[in-house]
């Protein structure tokens, strides 16, 4: 298996770096979006996003069944999931029980035959959020981050558009 | 003299990290939370370190006096401070002279006979905070890790749990 | 050409790393400040940044036109510009089109004949901000960050005084 993790901030370049590591894997690379266009601003993210990677990859929006999403696309080329965090707060918002999907996710990901890459954020580095829901995500975000850690093969977080490996 | 800080952003795995670091040496290790139980999200969360570490540690509760503390419990396992920028808010909240006792523990260090570990956050990675008390805690926070990081022996940065050598 | 990046989070002793490094090449070094006195914080913070520098410095202030003042200042010794993230705030409320301004500054670091180190700021690694304009000022200092780091002979990411190389 081959599970790897790309984390970082903000427009940090954590998502060209994981369609970089996608392409360097035979077959055709899945795309695998969590954010849904429900939004002006995520609209034109998503637009830029794809005119990017271009026009080469499957495409398919999920943003909540992941697991099923990955067991579905198995057996072709990579699987880049972009992002983790948005995934993680369509779960909260929807009020599945997100412990057990991120559970779910890591049981999951060392059994898939091909590829994946997963981006997530690093949203702990500032000050402690005055809202009550913004440090609830926070928390969420940082165990998310740790248990899919464990179970990579390789971990990286990118800074300026430069990759550290953590693993 | 051994002197470790772990430092990295909220739910990074640092307690966890510093916890493996302090039971790696001889002796019956010291809990030294600086946290106090005041509220019920503070007590949910000083539960369940408690509830990973085990129950074979001596617990201190130490808001403010850090640097007495560590002399009251030097000579036998080391000692575990979680966390300094827990610490350094109870020292504004105190109206204490943060400079002065940061610079008192940075003196205090290196003449400690057991190992220190010690606790800090990265809070200064985020936008700018629009009010002045959020600034000026980041900016004390920026300068105390410095300031304890230069005295260290070891400093390591955490991220999703994976801890990268800084010194 | 040489072309360092420094950059950190606030606070992080990015400033003085990049003052190591401007002192370590020839000739008497230039500091380019991208601030501007406006108000007391900041005439504090110029302060204190000049008084840890010393008096063996060229100063500049030079809030908007960053490409002028390093083809003026080019000859002689380093030149440390103190900050980008400054800079790119300058930009932004002088109504300048940034993505074209942060271009026309990855264009000439390349033609600089003495050393240029430019010293930014990481804000990308928070909770997502509430309001737009701090949204849009994440985005454009992560793209400026990873457009200057692609031009860069060295790039460094300062964590409580130390530097990890990146590049």
């Amino acid at each position: 298996m081959t599970v790897i993790l790309v984390t970082g901030g903000a427009r940090s370049g954590k998502s060209r770096r994981a369609e970089v590591r996608a392409r360097s894997f035979a077959g055709q690379p899945v795309y695998i979006a969590t954010a849904e266009a429900l939004d002006a601003e995520m609209d034109e993210r998503i637009a830029r996003h794809r005119a990017r990677r271009g026009n080469d990859w499957i495409e398919r929006e999920v943003p909540l069944d992941l697991v099923e999403a990955l067991t579905e696309t198995d057996g072709a080329g990579a699987r880049l999931v972009d992002c983790l965090t948005l995934w993680l707060s369509n779960l909260l918002h929807a009020e599945r029980d997100w412990p057990q999907e991120v559970m779910r996710l890591a049981n999951a990901l060392p059994r898939q035959q091909s590829p994946v890459i997963l981006v997530t954020n690093e949203v702990g580095l500032g000050i402690v959020p005055d809202n009550a829901l913004a440090r609830t995500f926070r928390d969420a975000a940082g165990l998310m981050n740790q248990t899919i850690a464990e179970v990579a093969n390789e971990v990286e977080f990118v800074v300026a558009g430069l990759p550290m490996k953590l693993k």
